[in-house]
Protein backbone atom coordinates (compact mmCIF):
# COMPACT_ATOMS: atom_id res chain seq x y z
CA UNK A 1 0.00 0.00 0.00
CA UNK A 2 1.07 3.67 -0.48
CA UNK A 3 -0.21 6.90 -0.03
CA UNK A 4 -0.22 10.38 -2.29
CA UNK A 5 -1.19 13.44 -1.48
CA UNK A 6 -1.54 17.04 -3.43
CA UNK A 7 -3.01 20.34 -2.67
CA UNK A 8 -4.76 22.18 -5.21
CA UNK A 9 -6.05 25.92 -5.36
CA UNK A 10 -9.49 26.41 -6.49
CA UNK A 11 -10.75 29.90 -7.65
CA UNK A 12 -14.48 30.46 -6.92
CA UNK A 13 -16.80 33.29 -8.27
CA UNK A 14 -18.79 33.94 -5.18
CA UNK A 15 -21.61 31.70 -3.69
CA UNK A 16 -22.04 28.54 -6.21
CA UNK A 17 -20.48 25.57 -6.94
CA UNK A 18 -17.17 24.32 -8.57
CA UNK A 19 -16.90 20.82 -10.19
CA UNK A 20 -13.71 19.15 -8.65
CA UNK A 21 -14.09 15.60 -10.16
CA UNK A 22 -12.13 15.86 -13.33
CA UNK A 23 -8.75 17.33 -10.74
CA UNK A 24 -9.41 15.11 -8.25
CA UNK A 25 -9.25 12.08 -10.76
CA UNK A 26 -6.08 14.05 -12.30
CA UNK A 27 -4.59 13.56 -8.44
CA UNK A 28 -5.69 9.27 -8.54
CA UNK A 29 -4.13 9.14 -12.16
CA UNK A 30 -0.56 10.61 -10.47
CA UNK A 31 -0.94 8.35 -7.54
CA UNK A 32 -0.56 5.00 -9.65
CA UNK A 33 -2.95 3.73 -6.57
CA UNK A 34 -5.84 1.26 -8.74
CA UNK A 35 -7.46 0.34 -5.90
CA UNK A 36 -8.00 2.28 -1.95
CA UNK A 37 -9.53 5.19 -1.06
CA UNK A 38 -9.78 8.90 -2.44
CA UNK A 39 -10.36 11.37 0.58
CA UNK A 40 -10.92 15.11 -0.49
CA UNK A 41 -10.29 17.95 2.09
CA UNK A 42 -11.14 21.82 2.17
CA UNK A 43 -9.19 24.38 4.45
CA UNK A 44 -12.03 26.70 4.90
CA UNK A 45 -15.02 27.62 7.45
CA UNK A 46 -17.08 29.47 4.33
CA UNK A 47 -17.14 26.77 2.14
CA UNK A 48 -17.76 22.73 1.73
CA UNK A 49 -17.69 20.05 -0.56
CA UNK A 50 -20.71 18.11 -1.30
CA UNK A 51 -21.17 15.17 -3.74
CA UNK A 52 -24.67 15.56 -6.05
CA UNK A 53 -26.09 15.18 -9.52
CA UNK A 54 -23.70 16.50 -12.04
CA UNK A 55 -26.42 16.59 -15.16
CA UNK A 56 -29.11 19.15 -14.32
CA UNK A 57 -28.01 22.85 -13.40
CA UNK A 58 -31.33 23.12 -11.46
CA UNK A 59 -30.72 20.77 -9.33
CA UNK A 60 -27.68 22.93 -7.46
CA UNK A 61 -30.24 26.01 -7.77
CA UNK A 62 -32.94 24.33 -6.14
CA UNK A 63 -30.42 23.12 -3.02
CA UNK A 64 -29.90 26.96 -3.16
CA UNK A 65 -33.44 28.23 -2.41
CA UNK A 66 -33.01 24.85 0.40
CA UNK A 67 -29.61 26.07 1.83
CA UNK A 68 -30.90 29.77 1.65
CA UNK A 69 -34.20 28.96 3.78
CA UNK A 70 -32.28 26.89 6.62
CA UNK A 71 -29.15 29.16 7.08
CA UNK A 72 -30.57 32.47 5.93
CA UNK A 73 -28.53 35.49 5.40
CA UNK A 74 -28.44 37.84 7.54
CA UNK A 75 -30.84 36.57 10.13
CA UNK A 76 -31.38 39.34 13.07
CA UNK A 77 -30.62 36.21 15.46
CA UNK A 78 -27.24 36.25 14.76
CA UNK A 79 -24.15 37.37 17.27
CA UNK A 80 -21.56 36.81 14.31
CA UNK A 81 -21.94 39.20 11.29
CA UNK A 82 -18.31 41.16 11.11
CA UNK A 83 -18.09 40.43 7.43
CA UNK A 84 -21.43 40.17 6.35
CA UNK A 85 -25.24 39.11 5.95
CA UNK A 86 -23.22 35.99 4.40
CA UNK A 87 -20.44 35.51 6.99
CA UNK A 88 -22.43 33.42 9.63
CA UNK A 89 -25.28 32.20 6.83
CA UNK A 90 -21.68 30.80 4.98
CA UNK A 91 -20.55 28.87 8.49
CA UNK A 92 -24.22 27.68 8.79
CA UNK A 93 -24.06 26.22 5.32
CA UNK A 94 -20.63 24.39 5.74
CA UNK A 95 -22.07 22.36 8.40
CA UNK A 96 -25.35 20.94 6.69
CA UNK A 97 -23.30 20.23 4.12
CA UNK A 98 -19.52 18.78 3.98
CA UNK A 99 -16.46 19.27 5.10
CA UNK A 100 -14.53 16.52 3.68
CA UNK A 101 -15.78 13.46 1.45
CA UNK A 102 -13.92 10.28 1.06
CA UNK A 103 -14.69 8.32 -2.65
CA UNK A 104 -13.55 4.47 -3.49
CA UNK A 105 -10.73 3.85 -5.71
CA UNK A 106 -11.73 1.42 -8.26
CA UNK A 107 -9.58 0.69 -11.47
CA UNK A 108 -7.35 3.71 -10.93
CA UNK A 109 -10.63 6.11 -10.94
CA UNK A 110 -13.34 7.56 -8.12
CA UNK A 111 -15.59 4.84 -8.44
CA UNK A 112 -18.69 7.45 -8.44
CA UNK A 113 -22.32 6.73 -9.69
CA UNK A 114 -23.33 7.88 -13.15
CA UNK A 115 -25.08 11.04 -12.22
CA UNK A 116 -22.22 11.85 -9.01
CA UNK A 117 -20.45 14.86 -9.59
CA UNK A 118 -17.79 16.17 -6.88
CA UNK A 119 -18.52 20.03 -6.23
CA UNK A 120 -16.78 22.54 -4.14
CA UNK A 121 -19.52 25.10 -2.39
CA UNK A 122 -18.43 28.67 -2.69
CA UNK A 123 -20.76 29.82 0.46
CA UNK A 124 -19.44 33.57 0.42
CA UNK A 125 -21.10 36.49 -2.18
CA UNK A 126 -17.52 37.05 -3.16
CA UNK A 127 -15.06 34.94 -5.02
CA UNK A 128 -12.05 33.65 -3.56
CA UNK A 129 -8.98 31.20 -3.34
CA UNK A 130 -9.95 27.58 -1.96
CA UNK A 131 -7.22 25.04 -0.95
CA UNK A 132 -8.38 21.50 -1.49
CA UNK A 133 -6.32 18.63 -0.04
CA UNK A 134 -6.58 15.50 -1.66
CA UNK A 135 -4.82 11.80 -0.70
CA UNK A 136 -5.33 8.75 -2.04
CA UNK A 137 -4.42 5.03 -0.25
CA UNK A 138 -4.44 1.92 -1.74
CA UNK A 139 -2.49 -0.54 -3.87
CA UNK B 1 -1.39 -3.09 5.39
CA UNK B 2 -3.80 -4.28 2.96
CA UNK B 3 -6.67 -2.73 1.11
CA UNK B 4 -9.92 -5.06 0.46
CA UNK B 5 -12.40 -3.61 -1.28
CA UNK B 6 -16.59 -5.35 -2.12
CA UNK B 7 -19.37 -3.78 -3.76
CA UNK B 8 -23.10 -4.59 -2.73
CA UNK B 9 -26.34 -4.51 -3.66
CA UNK B 10 -29.42 -3.64 -1.68
CA UNK B 11 -32.51 -3.31 -2.74
CA UNK B 12 -34.84 -0.85 -1.16
CA UNK B 13 -38.67 -0.62 -0.91
CA UNK B 14 -39.10 3.14 -1.71
CA UNK B 15 -38.73 5.69 0.90
CA UNK B 16 -37.15 4.56 4.25
CA UNK B 17 -33.98 3.01 5.73
CA UNK B 18 -32.27 -0.44 5.25
CA UNK B 19 -30.34 -1.71 8.24
CA UNK B 20 -26.53 -2.20 6.41
CA UNK B 21 -24.44 -3.00 9.92
CA UNK B 22 -24.33 -6.99 9.23
CA UNK B 23 -23.37 -6.70 5.52
CA UNK B 24 -20.52 -3.95 6.21
CA UNK B 25 -19.12 -6.43 9.22
CA UNK B 26 -19.26 -9.32 6.49
CA UNK B 27 -16.98 -6.99 4.27
CA UNK B 28 -14.39 -6.49 7.15
CA UNK B 29 -14.24 -10.73 8.20
CA UNK B 30 -13.63 -11.24 4.38
CA UNK B 31 -11.34 -8.71 4.66
CA UNK B 32 -9.15 -10.18 7.44
CA UNK B 33 -7.99 -6.53 8.80
CA UNK B 34 -8.72 -6.35 12.23
CA UNK B 35 -7.46 -2.68 13.09
CA UNK B 36 -8.00 0.07 10.42
CA UNK B 37 -11.19 1.53 8.41
CA UNK B 38 -13.67 0.70 6.98
CA UNK B 39 -15.58 3.04 3.83
CA UNK B 40 -18.90 2.80 3.49
CA UNK B 41 -19.93 5.17 0.21
CA UNK B 42 -22.95 4.61 -2.00
CA UNK B 43 -23.24 5.39 -5.68
CA UNK B 44 -26.67 7.44 -6.44
CA UNK B 45 -28.01 10.94 -5.88
CA UNK B 46 -31.26 10.24 -4.41
CA UNK B 47 -30.07 7.76 -1.41
CA UNK B 48 -27.66 8.09 1.09
CA UNK B 49 -25.87 6.76 4.54
CA UNK B 50 -26.72 7.54 8.21
CA UNK B 51 -25.79 6.57 11.58
CA UNK B 52 -28.48 6.35 13.89
CA UNK B 53 -30.25 4.92 16.62
CA UNK B 54 -30.78 1.25 15.57
CA UNK B 55 -33.14 0.28 18.82
CA UNK B 56 -36.54 2.01 18.82
CA UNK B 57 -37.96 2.41 14.87
CA UNK B 58 -39.63 5.95 16.12
CA UNK B 59 -36.51 7.73 15.72
CA UNK B 60 -36.08 7.06 12.23
CA UNK B 61 -40.02 7.78 11.72
CA UNK B 62 -39.30 11.25 13.84
CA UNK B 63 -36.31 11.77 11.28
CA UNK B 64 -38.39 11.15 8.33
CA UNK B 65 -40.67 13.80 9.81
CA UNK B 66 -37.65 16.10 9.83
CA UNK B 67 -36.33 15.63 6.92
CA UNK B 68 -39.79 16.39 5.49
CA UNK B 69 -39.84 19.99 6.73
CA UNK B 70 -36.23 20.85 5.58
CA UNK B 71 -36.67 19.44 2.40
CA UNK B 72 -40.13 19.35 1.36
CA UNK B 73 -41.53 17.02 -1.25
CA UNK B 74 -43.45 19.43 -4.83
CA UNK B 75 -42.42 22.59 -3.51
CA UNK B 76 -43.40 25.08 -6.30
CA UNK B 77 -39.88 26.76 -5.73
CA UNK B 78 -37.96 23.82 -7.38
CA UNK B 79 -37.04 23.90 -10.98
CA UNK B 80 -36.15 20.31 -11.23
CA UNK B 81 -38.97 18.01 -11.33
CA UNK B 82 -38.97 15.90 -13.91
CA UNK B 83 -39.35 12.72 -12.19
CA UNK B 84 -42.24 13.78 -10.14
CA UNK B 85 -42.60 15.47 -6.28
CA UNK B 86 -40.07 13.30 -4.87
CA UNK B 87 -37.04 14.24 -7.20
CA UNK B 88 -35.47 17.07 -6.01
CA UNK B 89 -36.41 16.74 -2.27
CA UNK B 90 -34.76 13.61 -2.75
CA UNK B 91 -31.23 15.46 -3.60
CA UNK B 92 -31.53 17.43 -0.88
CA UNK B 93 -32.08 14.62 1.42
CA UNK B 94 -29.32 13.49 0.18
CA UNK B 95 -26.86 16.88 0.83
CA UNK B 96 -28.35 16.91 4.59
CA UNK B 97 -27.31 13.35 4.91
CA UNK B 98 -24.40 11.50 4.42
CA UNK B 99 -22.80 10.17 0.73
CA UNK B 100 -20.27 8.28 2.73
CA UNK B 101 -19.40 6.93 6.03
CA UNK B 102 -16.13 5.68 7.51
CA UNK B 103 -16.59 4.21 10.71
CA UNK B 104 -13.34 2.37 13.14
CA UNK B 105 -12.76 -1.50 12.30
CA UNK B 106 -11.09 -2.52 16.08
CA UNK B 107 -10.70 -6.37 16.74
CA UNK B 108 -12.15 -6.97 13.45
CA UNK B 109 -15.10 -5.35 13.15
CA UNK B 110 -16.79 -1.84 12.46
CA UNK B 111 -16.30 -0.58 15.82
CA UNK B 112 -19.84 1.29 16.66
CA UNK B 113 -21.41 2.55 19.49
CA UNK B 114 -23.88 0.24 21.72
CA UNK B 115 -26.93 2.17 20.05
CA UNK B 116 -25.32 3.41 16.31
CA UNK B 117 -26.59 1.55 13.38
CA UNK B 118 -25.13 2.12 10.04
CA UNK B 119 -28.39 2.44 7.63
CA UNK B 120 -28.84 2.88 3.98
CA UNK B 121 -31.62 6.12 3.32
CA UNK B 122 -33.91 5.78 -0.03
CA UNK B 123 -34.98 8.84 -0.46
CA UNK B 124 -37.49 8.28 -3.80
CA UNK B 125 -41.03 7.00 -3.28
CA UNK B 126 -40.15 3.89 -5.33
CA UNK B 127 -38.07 1.09 -4.95
CA UNK B 128 -34.71 0.92 -5.95
CA UNK B 129 -31.54 -1.19 -6.51
CA UNK B 130 -28.65 0.31 -4.56
CA UNK B 131 -25.46 -0.20 -5.11
CA UNK B 132 -22.63 0.80 -1.96
CA UNK B 133 -19.09 0.05 -1.73
CA UNK B 134 -17.44 -0.71 0.72
CA UNK B 135 -13.18 -0.38 0.97
CA UNK B 136 -11.52 -1.75 4.16
CA UNK B 137 -7.97 -0.62 4.85
CA UNK B 138 -6.00 -1.39 8.15
CA UNK B 139 -3.91 -4.33 9.02
CA UNK C 1 2.58 2.50 5.54
CA UNK C 2 1.15 1.99 9.00
CA UNK C 3 -1.67 2.23 11.42
CA UNK C 4 -2.32 3.33 14.74
CA UNK C 5 -5.49 3.72 16.72
CA UNK C 6 -6.55 5.20 20.39
CA UNK C 7 -9.87 5.49 21.97
CA UNK C 8 -10.28 9.05 23.71
CA UNK C 9 -13.18 9.99 26.45
CA UNK C 10 -14.23 13.41 27.02
CA UNK C 11 -16.30 15.14 29.10
CA UNK C 12 -19.32 17.03 28.09
CA UNK C 13 -21.08 19.86 30.21
CA UNK C 14 -24.51 19.47 28.32
CA UNK C 15 -25.54 21.14 25.16
CA UNK C 16 -23.04 22.27 23.82
CA UNK C 17 -18.98 22.22 21.96
CA UNK C 18 -15.90 20.64 22.96
CA UNK C 19 -12.77 21.37 21.36
CA UNK C 20 -10.75 18.37 20.13
CA UNK C 21 -8.13 19.24 17.77
CA UNK C 22 -5.25 19.47 20.41
CA UNK C 23 -6.31 15.97 21.68
CA UNK C 24 -6.32 14.66 17.65
CA UNK C 25 -2.59 16.08 17.12
CA UNK C 26 -1.16 14.06 19.78
CA UNK C 27 -2.96 11.19 18.72
CA UNK C 28 -0.90 11.76 15.38
CA UNK C 29 2.45 12.72 16.89
CA UNK C 30 2.35 9.15 18.90
CA UNK C 31 1.34 7.55 15.47
CA UNK C 32 4.42 8.81 14.20
CA UNK C 33 2.76 9.20 10.95
CA UNK C 34 3.80 11.98 8.62
CA UNK C 35 1.51 12.10 5.56
CA UNK C 36 -1.58 10.20 5.86
CA UNK C 37 -4.96 10.73 6.74
CA UNK C 38 -6.94 10.97 10.33
CA UNK C 39 -10.24 9.37 11.06
CA UNK C 40 -12.42 10.89 14.48
CA UNK C 41 -15.39 9.12 14.75
CA UNK C 42 -17.38 9.28 17.98
CA UNK C 43 -19.72 6.52 19.26
CA UNK C 44 -22.84 7.66 20.07
CA UNK C 45 -26.26 9.10 18.69
CA UNK C 46 -26.72 12.01 20.90
CA UNK C 47 -23.61 13.60 19.99
CA UNK C 48 -21.82 14.37 16.69
CA UNK C 49 -18.18 16.40 15.08
CA UNK C 50 -18.01 19.39 13.51
CA UNK C 51 -15.34 21.05 11.60
CA UNK C 52 -16.21 24.75 12.30
CA UNK C 53 -14.59 28.73 12.73
CA UNK C 54 -12.22 28.02 15.98
CA UNK C 55 -12.03 31.70 16.72
CA UNK C 56 -14.99 33.94 17.88
CA UNK C 57 -17.43 31.94 20.00
CA UNK C 58 -20.24 33.40 18.68
CA UNK C 59 -20.24 31.15 15.41
CA UNK C 60 -20.85 27.69 17.57
CA UNK C 61 -23.37 30.28 19.58
CA UNK C 62 -25.11 31.11 16.00
CA UNK C 63 -25.11 27.61 14.54
CA UNK C 64 -27.22 26.24 18.19
CA UNK C 65 -29.46 29.00 17.16
CA UNK C 66 -29.75 27.28 13.77
CA UNK C 67 -30.24 23.75 14.83
CA UNK C 68 -32.96 24.43 17.33
CA UNK C 69 -34.59 25.69 15.04
CA UNK C 70 -34.01 23.16 12.68
CA UNK C 71 -34.78 20.41 14.73
CA UNK C 72 -37.01 21.93 17.88
CA UNK C 73 -36.98 20.01 21.08
CA UNK C 74 -40.15 18.26 22.23
CA UNK C 75 -41.90 18.85 18.76
CA UNK C 76 -45.21 17.13 19.57
CA UNK C 77 -44.39 15.63 16.17
CA UNK C 78 -41.93 13.22 17.64
CA UNK C 79 -42.97 9.58 19.11
CA UNK C 80 -39.17 9.41 20.39
CA UNK C 81 -39.38 11.19 23.67
CA UNK C 82 -38.72 9.08 26.55
CA UNK C 83 -35.49 10.65 27.14
CA UNK C 84 -37.12 13.91 27.54
CA UNK C 85 -37.73 16.77 25.19
CA UNK C 86 -33.80 16.81 24.30
CA UNK C 87 -33.83 13.42 23.30
CA UNK C 88 -35.29 13.27 19.65
CA UNK C 89 -33.92 16.58 18.86
CA UNK C 90 -30.61 15.12 19.56
CA UNK C 91 -30.70 12.36 16.99
CA UNK C 92 -31.65 15.05 14.54
CA UNK C 93 -28.96 17.36 15.35
CA UNK C 94 -26.40 14.73 15.27
CA UNK C 95 -27.97 13.34 11.79
CA UNK C 96 -27.31 17.06 10.24
CA UNK C 97 -23.72 17.11 11.43
CA UNK C 98 -21.10 15.02 11.40
CA UNK C 99 -20.87 11.45 12.73
CA UNK C 100 -17.33 11.00 11.84
CA UNK C 101 -14.58 13.29 10.15
CA UNK C 102 -11.52 12.69 8.51
CA UNK C 103 -8.74 14.89 8.14
CA UNK C 104 -5.19 15.28 6.18
CA UNK C 105 -2.57 14.82 7.63
CA UNK C 106 0.57 16.36 6.39
CA UNK C 107 3.84 16.69 8.53
CA UNK C 108 2.86 15.37 11.22
CA UNK C 109 -0.20 17.00 11.83
CA UNK C 110 -3.83 17.67 10.98
CA UNK C 111 -3.62 19.83 8.14
CA UNK C 112 -6.33 22.02 9.03
CA UNK C 113 -6.96 25.82 7.80
CA UNK C 114 -5.71 28.79 9.97
CA UNK C 115 -9.98 29.33 11.24
CA UNK C 116 -10.33 25.53 11.54
CA UNK C 117 -10.98 23.55 14.54
CA UNK C 118 -12.51 20.02 15.37
CA UNK C 119 -15.25 20.02 17.69
CA UNK C 120 -17.30 17.65 19.51
CA UNK C 121 -20.85 18.51 19.86
CA UNK C 122 -22.88 17.22 22.83
CA UNK C 123 -26.82 17.65 22.04
CA UNK C 124 -28.39 16.67 25.37
CA UNK C 125 -29.42 19.08 27.97
CA UNK C 126 -26.88 16.95 30.24
CA UNK C 127 -23.37 16.20 30.45
CA UNK C 128 -22.44 12.78 29.68
CA UNK C 129 -18.70 10.80 28.64
CA UNK C 130 -18.43 10.59 25.40
CA UNK C 131 -16.05 8.03 23.25
CA UNK C 132 -14.20 9.13 20.49
CA UNK C 133 -11.72 6.39 18.41
CA UNK C 134 -9.12 8.02 16.35
CA UNK C 135 -6.95 6.14 13.28
CA UNK C 136 -4.42 7.72 11.64
CA UNK C 137 -3.06 5.95 8.54
CA UNK C 138 -0.04 7.00 6.15
CA UNK C 139 3.69 6.90 6.16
Amino acid sequence: MSVHQESLTFTTRGRGSVPVTEAVNRVIRQSGITTGTCHVFQHHTSASLLITENADPDVRRDLETILARLAPDGDPAYHHDMEGDDDMAAHARAMLTHNDLTVPVTEGRASLGTWQGIFLLEHRYAGHQRRVTVTVQGE
